[in-house]
């Protein structure tokens, strides 16, 4: 069975050559686990969804614990093994400058999944609309964490808001209850074709979000009539 | 409950800084699934292990066929995302320049271990023994995929082999079988206190192992009676 893989060309940010492009997974949508679970039932499994659902978190869990103690855990997904971050100048931790992170890498099943895949690159550069990256700019980094009452900086591709069509905005949808929160126009302090950046609200509830613009900007003179939809890759956690 | 992370401090190897350390975490050992799988059941789970690993690996390769069909997939432990690698100047798909991944982010399981952990920094700078990474020279990649017939090289903390205990050596553990290959001594090319360089055999079999280094060397002018052993963080793949 083949998998089928959608990429569109975007500008590469790494580089200054104009002329340099990077490609972009064109997304599909997003699945958590029950969603999996629900698949992996649908294909005929006896086992209960509740039994599947117990099985996979006992199991996950006990993988992070076992990676957070200093070990290296392989589920078969992904490889886990727990890194420092931070610089020492001498031998004292400070949780100001250190901190402990899980490093996870595609392992045995992704290798096999990624034997199968078909990859077709689509449309033209700069006509696809498509969020990138999220930076928090309190930091610069862009692993999603972004921190309530500060600027984070969107980056992706025809991305500016735009158009009267009343699902036209930016939304941080809670990705636990499916709630979209939508982020007023007053905290969207940039809105460029390629650049975004708000205010993340401070009355955000923490926790982890979807981020997407729906928009009808469409680079051309006039609006698009059907707005479009992009949702940043990565969910984001609201601290 | 606490989680202890026990971190020594070695070289940074990011800066040319030799007053600029980083923190490694000791590794208490590898886990695979079935590890994983026997001690969620030591727990007193219900469920037979072989039905918890029939489904937790039915979630696994589900969710690595979606995030290679282009979708962000939650599972709970990880964020799965998948992403091309290579940089385009048309709209041609090279796979001798470009390739998919997915990158694999810690999620909440992982998020709630390590609200959880105690680190503590263990002994002197320069005193432990620690492989740190593995780099095969063809491309200089550090993920982990090593090409048979070339070279690789180790960095790390007193991992120089020395010694005439029998336990001594460099291997490569298949980490299925748990059978133990000892790279002959004619292919370590480089064996310093803190860099190896090895000819990879191209008779190893393809596919995953551990790599470990045993040995007598502790930076003092005798060696070590007792021959100390660090296993490399992350598995290897041979291709």
């Amino acid at each position: 069975m083949k998998y089928v893989l959608n990429v569109q060309l975007g500008p590469n940010f790494m580089t200054e050559d104009p002329d340099d492009y990077r490609g972009y997974v064109v997304t599909n949508g997003s699945y958590n686990l029950d969603d999996v679970i629900r698949m992996v039932k649908e294909e005929g499994v006896e086992t209960s969804e509740a039994t599947i659902k117990a099985s996979v978190t006992r199991v996950n869990r006990k993988a992070a614990q076992l990676a957070v103690s200093g070990h290296n855990v392989n589920t078969g997904l992904v490889y886990l093994q727990p890194m420092i971050k931070g610089r020492f100048y001498d031998t004292v931790w400070d949780p100001a400058k250190h901190s402990v992170y899980v490093v996870a890498t595609q392992g045995a099943d992704i290798r096999e999944a990624l034997a199968d895949v078909e990859v077709r690159i689509l449309g033209e550069k700069g006509e696809a609309m498509q969020l990138f990256t999220i930076t928090n700019l309190v930091n610069g980094n862009t692993d999603g964490y972004l921190t309530g009452g500060r600027n984070a900086e969107i980056k992706g591709n025809a991305i500016k808001i735009d158009g009267e069509d009343e699902s036209v905005g930016l939304f941080f949808t809670k990705t636990d209850t499916k709630e979209a929160v939508k982020i007023p126009e007053e905290f969207i302090v940039v809105n460029e074709p390629s650049r975004v950046i708000i205010l993340v609200p401070d009355t955000l509830e923490p926790g982890e979000y979807e981020v997407s613009i729906t928009t009808q900007y469409g680079y051309g003179r006039n609006l698009r009539k059907t707005p479009r939809t992009s949702i940043l890759p990565l969910p984001v956690v609201v601290e």
